[in-house]
Protein backbone atom coordinates (compact mmCIF):
# COMPACT_ATOMS: atom_id res chain seq x y z
CA UNK A 1 0.00 0.00 0.00
CA UNK A 2 1.30 3.45 -0.79
CA UNK A 3 0.62 5.91 1.81
CA UNK A 4 0.80 10.11 1.07
CA UNK A 5 3.21 11.89 2.49
CA UNK A 6 2.41 15.68 1.13
CA UNK A 7 4.88 18.09 -0.42
CA UNK A 8 8.80 16.60 0.90
CA UNK A 9 12.13 16.87 -0.25
CA UNK A 10 12.92 13.29 0.51
CA UNK A 11 14.57 12.41 -2.68
CA UNK A 12 17.15 9.76 -2.92
CA UNK A 13 20.41 9.04 -2.51
CA UNK A 14 21.93 12.59 -2.06
CA UNK A 15 25.62 14.02 -2.59
CA UNK A 16 27.32 15.02 0.25
CA UNK A 17 29.01 17.89 -0.96
CA UNK A 18 31.68 20.69 0.51
CA UNK A 19 31.37 24.45 -1.14
CA UNK A 20 34.44 26.18 -0.57
CA UNK A 21 34.00 30.37 -0.98
CA UNK A 22 36.88 32.35 -0.39
CA UNK A 23 36.24 35.02 2.62
CA UNK A 24 39.40 36.61 2.53
CA UNK A 25 43.12 37.13 1.90
CA UNK A 26 44.36 33.31 1.93
CA UNK A 27 40.89 32.11 3.50
CA UNK A 28 37.43 30.16 2.41
CA UNK A 29 34.59 29.12 3.82
CA UNK A 30 33.04 25.59 3.83
CA UNK A 31 29.69 24.84 3.65
CA UNK A 32 27.60 21.35 3.61
CA UNK A 33 25.69 20.96 1.04
CA UNK A 34 23.22 18.21 -0.30
CA UNK A 35 21.10 19.75 -2.36
CA UNK A 36 22.59 19.53 -5.36
CA UNK A 37 22.19 18.04 -9.34
CA UNK A 38 24.11 18.28 -12.83
CA UNK A 39 21.67 20.24 -14.96
CA UNK A 40 23.34 20.59 -17.87
CA UNK A 41 25.90 19.12 -20.29
CA UNK A 42 27.04 21.31 -22.55
CA UNK A 43 28.80 23.04 -20.88
CA UNK A 44 28.51 21.20 -18.05
CA UNK A 45 26.34 23.06 -15.41
CA UNK A 46 25.48 22.40 -12.22
CA UNK A 47 21.85 23.49 -9.85
CA UNK A 48 22.85 24.11 -5.76
CA UNK A 49 20.75 25.54 -3.11
CA UNK A 50 22.43 27.61 -0.40
CA UNK A 51 19.97 29.49 1.60
CA UNK A 52 19.93 32.95 1.89
CA UNK A 53 21.48 33.39 5.58
CA UNK A 54 24.11 31.55 5.51
CA UNK A 55 27.70 32.94 6.14
CA UNK A 56 29.21 32.08 3.29
CA UNK A 57 26.05 33.25 0.99
CA UNK A 58 27.60 37.15 0.88
CA UNK A 59 30.95 36.32 0.07
CA UNK A 60 29.23 33.72 -2.93
CA UNK A 61 27.94 36.64 -4.07
CA UNK A 62 30.59 39.12 -3.70
CA UNK A 63 33.45 35.94 -5.45
CA UNK A 64 31.06 35.01 -7.87
CA UNK A 65 32.54 31.52 -7.59
CA UNK A 66 32.96 28.60 -5.22
CA UNK A 67 34.40 25.16 -5.50
CA UNK A 68 32.18 21.81 -5.31
CA UNK A 69 34.39 19.65 -3.51
CA UNK A 70 32.94 15.45 -3.17
CA UNK A 71 34.56 14.26 0.00
CA UNK A 72 35.71 10.74 0.58
CA UNK A 73 33.93 8.72 3.25
CA UNK A 74 36.69 9.16 5.94
CA UNK A 75 36.35 12.49 5.80
CA UNK A 76 32.71 11.99 7.45
CA UNK A 77 33.24 13.63 10.73
CA UNK A 78 34.32 17.36 9.11
CA UNK A 79 31.22 16.80 6.69
CA UNK A 80 28.66 16.79 9.24
CA UNK A 81 30.37 19.77 10.98
CA UNK A 82 30.69 22.05 7.93
CA UNK A 83 26.84 21.22 7.58
CA UNK A 84 26.25 22.09 11.29
CA UNK A 85 28.58 24.65 12.65
CA UNK A 86 28.13 28.72 10.58
CA UNK A 87 31.13 30.24 9.76
CA UNK A 88 30.27 33.07 11.90
CA UNK A 89 31.08 30.52 15.13
CA UNK A 90 34.18 29.20 12.99
CA UNK A 91 36.00 30.69 10.66
CA UNK A 92 38.41 28.53 9.79
CA UNK A 93 36.57 25.13 9.73
CA UNK A 94 38.58 23.80 7.51
CA UNK A 95 41.66 23.98 9.76
CA UNK A 96 39.13 22.83 12.32
CA UNK A 97 38.54 19.71 9.91
CA UNK A 98 42.34 18.91 9.53
CA UNK A 99 41.87 20.22 5.75
CA UNK A 100 43.91 22.70 3.70
CA UNK A 101 43.13 24.69 0.46
CA UNK A 102 44.92 24.75 -2.83
CA UNK A 103 44.19 27.39 -5.09
CA UNK A 104 41.93 27.55 -8.18
CA UNK A 105 43.28 27.84 -11.98
CA UNK A 106 40.48 29.65 -13.23
CA UNK A 107 38.62 31.30 -10.39
CA UNK A 108 39.05 33.27 -6.73
CA UNK A 109 37.80 29.79 -4.24
CA UNK A 110 40.22 27.48 -3.84
CA UNK A 111 39.74 23.99 -3.30
CA UNK A 112 40.01 21.35 -0.51
CA UNK A 113 43.55 19.85 -0.96
CA UNK A 114 41.94 16.42 0.83
CA UNK A 115 38.80 16.10 -1.33
CA UNK A 116 39.59 13.50 -3.84
CA UNK A 117 37.14 15.29 -6.71
CA UNK A 118 36.91 19.40 -6.85
CA UNK A 119 35.20 21.47 -9.33
CA UNK A 120 35.47 24.95 -10.18
CA UNK A 121 32.33 26.62 -10.61
CA UNK A 122 31.51 30.51 -11.90
CA UNK A 123 27.99 31.65 -10.42
CA UNK A 124 25.89 31.98 -13.71
CA UNK A 125 22.96 33.13 -12.23
CA UNK A 126 20.63 33.05 -8.99
CA UNK A 127 17.41 31.34 -10.43
CA UNK A 128 14.58 32.48 -8.27
CA UNK A 129 12.37 29.81 -7.18
CA UNK A 130 9.16 30.45 -4.94
CA UNK A 131 9.88 31.36 -1.69
CA UNK A 132 13.96 30.59 -2.20
CA UNK A 133 16.30 31.22 -4.64
CA UNK A 134 19.30 28.32 -6.19
CA UNK A 135 22.60 29.21 -7.55
CA UNK A 136 22.95 27.94 -11.33
CA UNK A 137 26.79 27.42 -11.86
CA UNK A 138 29.33 26.36 -14.89
CA UNK A 139 31.66 23.91 -13.95
CA UNK A 140 34.85 25.22 -15.18
CA UNK A 141 37.68 22.83 -14.17
CA UNK A 142 37.98 19.36 -12.71
CA UNK A 143 40.50 18.12 -10.29
CA UNK A 144 41.14 14.76 -9.37
CA UNK A 145 43.72 12.86 -7.22
CA UNK A 146 45.44 10.87 -9.70
CA UNK A 147 45.19 7.85 -6.83
CA UNK A 148 41.32 7.39 -7.52
CA UNK A 149 42.35 7.22 -11.40
CA UNK A 150 41.76 3.76 -13.31
CA UNK A 151 42.80 3.84 -17.01
CA UNK A 152 42.91 8.05 -16.93
CA UNK A 153 39.19 7.92 -16.04
CA UNK A 154 37.33 8.76 -12.09
CA UNK A 155 36.60 5.08 -10.84
CA UNK A 156 34.10 5.94 -8.34
CA UNK A 157 34.78 3.24 -5.37
CA UNK A 158 38.24 5.11 -5.81
CA UNK A 159 36.74 8.25 -5.30
CA UNK A 160 34.63 6.64 -2.31
CA UNK A 161 32.30 9.30 -2.09
CA UNK A 162 29.63 9.94 0.74
CA UNK A 163 26.30 9.44 0.12
CA UNK A 164 23.77 11.55 2.43
CA UNK A 165 20.20 10.24 2.70
CA UNK A 166 17.05 12.52 3.59
CA UNK A 167 16.44 10.60 6.63
CA UNK A 168 19.58 12.15 7.90
CA UNK A 169 21.93 9.65 7.79
CA UNK A 170 25.37 9.38 5.63
CA UNK A 171 26.80 6.20 3.71
CA UNK A 172 29.70 4.92 1.60
CA UNK A 173 28.89 3.26 -2.09
CA UNK A 174 28.01 -0.12 -1.25
CA UNK A 175 27.25 -3.39 -3.74
CA UNK A 176 27.72 -2.90 -7.50
CA UNK A 177 24.74 -3.90 -10.08
CA UNK A 178 26.47 -3.63 -13.11
CA UNK A 179 27.03 -1.42 -15.87
CA UNK A 180 25.13 1.52 -17.10
CA UNK A 181 23.95 0.82 -20.88
CA UNK A 182 24.82 -3.08 -20.48
CA UNK A 183 22.66 -4.62 -18.09
CA UNK A 184 18.93 -3.08 -19.26
CA UNK A 185 20.23 -4.92 -23.04
CA UNK A 186 18.30 -8.15 -21.67
CA UNK A 187 15.00 -6.22 -22.02
CA UNK A 188 15.98 -5.47 -25.51
CA UNK A 189 13.51 -7.12 -27.96
CA UNK B 1 49.01 14.98 -6.94
CA UNK B 2 46.02 16.15 -8.56
CA UNK B 3 45.40 16.26 -12.35
CA UNK B 4 43.24 18.44 -14.24
CA UNK B 5 40.08 17.04 -16.61
CA UNK B 6 38.52 20.18 -17.82
CA UNK B 7 35.34 20.59 -17.35
CA UNK B 8 33.22 17.41 -16.33
CA UNK B 9 30.06 16.43 -15.21
CA UNK B 10 31.29 13.92 -13.05
CA UNK B 11 29.45 14.79 -9.80
CA UNK B 12 28.62 11.47 -7.57
CA UNK B 13 27.00 10.00 -6.06
CA UNK B 14 23.54 10.78 -8.70
CA UNK B 15 20.51 9.21 -8.05
CA UNK B 16 18.90 7.10 -10.71
CA UNK B 17 15.20 8.24 -11.15
CA UNK B 18 12.33 7.59 -13.32
CA UNK B 19 10.46 9.93 -14.90
CA UNK B 20 6.70 9.29 -16.13
CA UNK B 21 4.98 11.37 -18.36
CA UNK B 22 1.72 10.89 -19.30
CA UNK B 23 1.57 10.19 -23.14
CA UNK B 24 -1.99 9.13 -23.82
CA UNK B 25 -5.55 7.51 -22.96
CA UNK B 26 -3.76 5.12 -19.76
CA UNK B 27 -0.38 5.58 -21.23
CA UNK B 28 2.76 6.92 -20.09
CA UNK B 29 6.41 6.68 -21.37
CA UNK B 30 8.99 6.32 -18.61
CA UNK B 31 12.75 7.64 -18.87
CA UNK B 32 15.75 7.23 -16.77
CA UNK B 33 17.10 10.69 -15.49
CA UNK B 34 20.55 10.85 -13.56
CA UNK B 35 20.94 14.58 -13.91
CA UNK B 36 18.61 16.19 -10.94
CA UNK B 37 18.60 17.34 -7.48
CA UNK B 38 16.47 19.13 -4.75
CA UNK B 39 16.80 23.06 -5.23
CA UNK B 40 14.58 24.07 -2.47
CA UNK B 41 12.07 23.40 0.40
CA UNK B 42 9.47 26.00 0.77
CA UNK B 43 8.05 24.46 -1.28
CA UNK B 44 10.11 21.30 -1.93
CA UNK B 45 11.59 22.15 -5.68
CA UNK B 46 13.06 19.97 -7.85
CA UNK B 47 15.71 20.59 -10.94
CA UNK B 48 15.96 18.14 -13.48
CA UNK B 49 17.76 18.06 -17.20
CA UNK B 50 15.58 16.41 -19.78
CA UNK B 51 16.76 16.99 -23.01
CA UNK B 52 14.54 18.21 -26.11
CA UNK B 53 15.64 15.39 -28.08
CA UNK B 54 13.84 13.05 -25.90
CA UNK B 55 10.49 11.06 -27.29
CA UNK B 56 9.11 12.13 -23.72
CA UNK B 57 10.09 16.20 -23.95
CA UNK B 58 6.88 17.12 -26.10
CA UNK B 59 5.04 14.91 -23.94
CA UNK B 60 6.16 16.94 -20.80
CA UNK B 61 5.47 20.21 -22.48
CA UNK B 62 1.82 19.04 -23.09
CA UNK B 63 1.14 17.95 -19.97
CA UNK B 64 3.23 20.28 -17.73
CA UNK B 65 3.80 17.80 -15.49
CA UNK B 66 5.78 14.46 -14.91
CA UNK B 67 6.26 12.26 -11.56
CA UNK B 68 9.93 11.04 -10.65
CA UNK B 69 10.26 7.72 -9.12
CA UNK B 70 12.96 6.23 -6.87
CA UNK B 71 13.68 3.38 -8.09
CA UNK B 72 14.57 -0.10 -5.47
CA UNK B 73 17.73 -1.99 -6.40
CA UNK B 74 15.89 -4.94 -7.63
CA UNK B 75 14.71 -2.29 -10.55
CA UNK B 76 18.21 -1.82 -11.99
CA UNK B 77 17.46 -3.55 -15.17
CA UNK B 78 14.48 -1.93 -16.46
CA UNK B 79 15.79 1.50 -14.56
CA UNK B 80 18.79 0.84 -17.05
CA UNK B 81 16.78 -0.14 -20.00
CA UNK B 82 13.97 2.86 -20.13
CA UNK B 83 17.74 4.79 -20.02
CA UNK B 84 18.87 2.98 -23.60
CA UNK B 85 15.78 2.24 -25.52
CA UNK B 86 13.70 5.53 -26.64
CA UNK B 87 10.19 5.64 -26.49
CA UNK B 88 10.24 5.87 -30.03
CA UNK B 89 11.27 2.55 -30.28
CA UNK B 90 9.09 0.90 -27.35
CA UNK B 91 6.11 2.89 -26.32
CA UNK B 92 5.34 0.62 -23.73
CA UNK B 93 8.27 0.34 -21.85
CA UNK B 94 6.47 -0.09 -18.14
CA UNK B 95 5.27 -2.77 -19.69
CA UNK B 96 8.61 -4.36 -21.14
CA UNK B 97 9.94 -4.16 -17.93
CA UNK B 98 7.11 -5.28 -15.68
CA UNK B 99 5.81 -1.99 -14.23
CA UNK B 100 2.62 -0.64 -13.64
CA UNK B 101 0.94 3.19 -13.14
CA UNK B 102 -1.47 4.17 -10.56
CA UNK B 103 -3.24 7.24 -10.90
CA UNK B 104 -1.36 10.39 -9.18
CA UNK B 105 -3.55 12.77 -7.30
CA UNK B 106 -2.53 16.20 -8.16
CA UNK B 107 -1.16 15.73 -11.95
CA UNK B 108 -2.38 13.98 -15.25
CA UNK B 109 1.11 12.24 -14.97
CA UNK B 110 0.83 8.36 -13.28
CA UNK B 111 3.10 7.08 -10.86
CA UNK B 112 5.18 3.69 -11.05
CA UNK B 113 3.32 1.71 -8.54
CA UNK B 114 6.78 -1.00 -8.58
CA UNK B 115 8.82 2.19 -6.98
CA UNK B 116 9.11 2.60 -3.51
CA UNK B 117 9.19 6.37 -3.93
CA UNK B 118 7.19 8.90 -6.21
CA UNK B 119 7.16 12.50 -6.12
CA UNK B 120 3.74 14.61 -8.07
CA UNK B 121 6.28 17.44 -9.72
CA UNK B 122 4.18 20.49 -11.94
CA UNK B 123 6.82 22.19 -14.00
CA UNK B 124 7.03 25.82 -12.84
CA UNK B 125 9.28 26.45 -15.80
CA UNK B 126 12.24 25.54 -18.00
CA UNK B 127 15.09 27.05 -17.10
CA UNK B 128 17.86 28.18 -20.06
CA UNK B 129 21.43 26.86 -19.33
CA UNK B 130 23.54 27.79 -22.24
CA UNK B 131 23.01 25.25 -24.86
CA UNK B 132 20.42 23.45 -23.35
CA UNK B 133 17.49 23.83 -20.61
CA UNK B 134 16.62 21.62 -17.69
CA UNK B 135 13.45 22.06 -15.98
CA UNK B 136 12.77 23.41 -12.39
CA UNK B 137 9.45 21.79 -10.57
CA UNK B 138 7.31 21.98 -7.49
CA UNK B 139 7.06 18.95 -6.02
CA UNK B 140 3.67 18.64 -4.91
CA UNK B 141 2.31 15.47 -3.05
CA UNK B 142 4.70 12.49 -2.15
CA UNK B 143 3.84 8.69 -2.22
CA UNK B 144 6.00 5.83 -0.67
CA UNK B 145 4.90 2.33 0.45
CA UNK B 146 4.10 1.33 3.57
CA UNK B 147 6.67 -0.89 4.17
CA UNK B 148 9.60 1.47 3.79
CA UNK B 149 8.71 3.56 6.48
CA UNK B 150 9.89 3.17 10.15
CA UNK B 151 8.24 5.09 12.92
CA UNK B 152 6.05 6.92 10.61
CA UNK B 153 9.25 7.83 8.75
CA UNK B 154 11.07 6.97 5.39
CA UNK B 155 13.90 4.58 5.83
CA UNK B 156 16.70 5.16 2.96
CA UNK B 157 17.59 1.19 3.81
CA UNK B 158 14.20 -0.25 3.33
CA UNK B 159 13.60 2.33 0.56
CA UNK B 160 17.05 0.63 -0.95
CA UNK B 161 17.48 3.41 -3.68
CA UNK B 162 19.64 2.85 -6.73
CA UNK B 163 22.92 4.73 -7.16
CA UNK B 164 24.69 5.94 -10.52
CA UNK B 165 27.91 6.83 -10.73
CA UNK B 166 29.26 9.13 -13.67
CA UNK B 167 31.85 5.96 -14.48
CA UNK B 168 28.38 4.59 -15.53
CA UNK B 169 27.85 2.37 -12.86
CA UNK B 170 24.57 1.35 -10.36
CA UNK B 171 25.28 0.75 -7.05
CA UNK B 172 23.63 0.04 -3.90
CA UNK B 173 23.80 1.99 -0.28
CA UNK B 174 26.38 0.58 1.57
CA UNK B 175 28.17 0.96 5.33
CA UNK B 176 25.89 3.47 7.62
CA UNK B 177 28.68 5.74 9.01
CA UNK B 178 26.40 7.82 11.15
CA UNK B 179 23.91 10.40 11.54
CA UNK B 180 24.03 13.95 10.33
CA UNK B 181 23.85 16.43 12.68
CA UNK B 182 25.86 14.15 15.24
CA UNK B 183 28.96 12.79 13.74
CA UNK B 184 30.58 16.03 13.15
CA UNK B 185 29.84 16.74 17.14
CA UNK B 186 33.63 15.61 17.96
CA UNK B 187 35.14 19.13 16.78
CA UNK B 188 32.79 21.29 18.13
CA UNK B 189 34.52 23.23 20.67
Amino acid sequence: MKKRLGPTTDLMPMPALLVAVRTGEDEANVLTVAWAGIVGGQPPMMALEIGSGHYSTPFIEREGNFTVNVPASTQVVGVDYCGMVSGREDPTKAATCGWTFLPSTKISSPLIAECPLNFECQVVRKVEASQGAFYLVEILETHVDEKVLKENKIDALLVDPLIFTPDGKYYRLGECLGKAWDVGKVLKK
